[in-house]
């Protein structure tokens, strides 16, 4: 591959910026996944994402339902005694094909499953939220840590070129001082979804879809929150929010002063959304949260404009994902959204609710 | 005039909306205008406002400098012996041309502007905030009521008619039930402003445009806010910020249990914002609360979209305000925005600033 110097660097800076180093993976090395739980966001996002990039491929599956896993393991050509059930998932431990488990089930589970795991030796990429208690969420990082294996939270906005570009404005002050973010994300949600059993979510839209705002307004701000304040109710009556809360709207206050305010409903639309206020401009980020299409706008002193859309060009933020959890593995790094990090949105989702006066998590 | 059906149907569908009833109007009568004050709004907005429409005429000003108010009394053919410094504005009892005031002064001067209006036997309409206290928003409703005169506080949003299109849109269900709402208001503020003087402004950007946002999610939902949670900061310390806050975001649940998260800055620019989400569909206003070209666009389940501009046909907001005001006083209806309507927003500002840690109004 014949490159220019202006090309390389170019690339070099991508790689940079996905917190890739390419060594090992010119050495051929490639980590094997193993899938826990069949649905919309493995099947749809997370393994054509491995597919797409060259850092990864499936080995093995675990699922309650043997004739999908039987038909997701013909597509991605894992073998039939590698399809395990939830029953028989401590097996994986002999399964030496087996570098890293995603696990993609109802948020109840993730800290069984992410346990059970590291007891096998198997480093563990878990969907967000990492679990439905404070007190799940640090024995899930004790016994990755017992193990020496690595756990990593899927915040997959906090790799994804379009969110670094707004954290890069922010930190290089194109933004001034930063003074005040809003940020919403919510929908109507379907009757009879794992998502309104609590033993399951551990929550409502807070849990599901609020942690984006929340994860958002910290790795925006680079600040850790330090007042929240909030509210919580039920306004649908209909048999869906008998066990998790329908809206929560909360404030929370930085240390340097930047204030937040957040909603999040299971009741309506409410597409991903940011904006970033600072002395020197600000940024809109909307949709903001979207597997694709999420686009960054910016207003600064002056008149100058910066009008970002992702594309199709654009990385897949499930192979992004994927690739720097591969580097952290490969080259023994602590990933950037580690356990420690589910953990710090476990426990300002626990104020929240606890402001809203509902029960702590 | 030769209206056509479709076009008088069109005009009195109009008349309707802004609470007008053209009887006294065709008769002649017109509301002579006192402005107290000379500043951005009045020149600006509010006096070719007056010009604009055919209910008022503007027939008298008050001012502390002399010359301004001479060459804008040459501008609206005010006599000269209708020009009034501040000591002297008692006088304006003499003046029988003078049917109504409207006071744009700093806030800390709107009480008593407005009480010594209402003994010199004058209507009255404020600019928001109505005054920088509670005690005194009472004490101006109480003149106006003892001297059996009006006094309208001047939220220029509840009349004009893009805001009343997203009333309505909500009260006839298109939305659905309504979750959640979202606003913003703010602006980068320059040293020097008597904004950032507390007695002359009572507070800091929450009096000053954060009510835009506080208004707003009253008028939009119908409903006034139970549960106030808040916070406040101060960034810059570069002398600004002495004597109010720079920043507020607070969140307010409603008796149906709409939860509302604002902010608002004296520190950044912040474009005039509201997103409403309901069970069938969102709106979103941006911007919001400027004096022209507000933007309203609806999302509705189905698909079905709504994109209302307000356009040079549009009526100037001022104009409209005048106008409605102009119909209470001939037809002895109450306003909307009455001066409990302002007393309310003032003590659900208090209400922010004690949540805030700050001192009530």
């Amino acid at each position: 591959m014949d490159l220019t110097r202006r090309e390389f660097g170019r690339l070099a800076g991508a790689a940079a910026l996905a917190g890739m180093l390419p060594k090992t993976q010119a050495e051929g090395h490639s980590i094997g996944w193993c899938i826990v739980g069949l649905g919309r966001i493995s099947m749809g996002h997370f393994m054509p994402g491995i597919k797409e990039g060259n850092t990864g491929r499936i080995v093995a599956l675990v699922s309650g339902h043997r004739p999908k896993a039987q038909q997701q393991a013909a597509m991605y050509g894992v073998s039939d005694n590698a399809i395990y059930s939830y029953e028989d998932y401590d097996r994986i431990a002999d399964n030496k094909e087996i570098d890293a488990v995603y696990i993609a089930l109802p948020n109840g589970m993730h800290a069984e499953y992410t346990i059970r795991a590291a007891k096998a030796g198997k480093n563990v990429l878990c969907e967000k939220p990492m679990a439905t208690s404070v007190a799940d969420s640090q024995a899930m990082i004790d016994a990755c840590r017992t193990a020496g294996k690595k756990l990593m939270i899927a915040y997959r906005c906090q790799y994804s070129p379009i969110q670094l570009k707004a954290i890069q404005m922010i930190r290089s002050g194109q933004l001034g001082s930063v003074q005040a973010i809003e940020s919403s994300f919510g929908f109507n949600i379907r009757a009879g979804e794992w998502r309104l059993n609590r033993k399951l979510s551990g929550g409502g839209p807070l849990m599901d879809v609020g942690i984006y705002s929340l994860n958002a307004c910290r790795y925006l701000t680079g600040e850790e929150p330090e007042d929240i304040h909030a509210n919580s109710s039920v306004i649908d009556h209909d048999g869906r929010f008998t066990e998790v809360e329908e809206n929560v709207g909360w404030t929370m206050k930085f240390p340097s002063g930047i204030v937040a305010s957040c909603n999040t409903t299971y009741g309506g639309s409410m597409n991903g959304f940011y904006r970033v206020h600072g002395s020197k401009g600000m940024i809109e980020m909307a949709p903001a949260f979207s597997y694709e299409g999420n686009h960054l706008h910016a207003d600064l002193n002056g008149g100058q404009q910066v009008d970002m859309p992702e594309t199709e060009h654009d990385p897949d933020q499930f192979k992004t994902e994927a690739d720097y959890f591969a580097d952290c593995i490969w080259n023994n790094k602590e990933p950037k959204s580690d356990g420690e990090e589910g953990l710090r949105d476990m426990k300002y989702m626990s104020q929240i609710y606890q402001a809203a006066g509902l029960p702590s998590l």
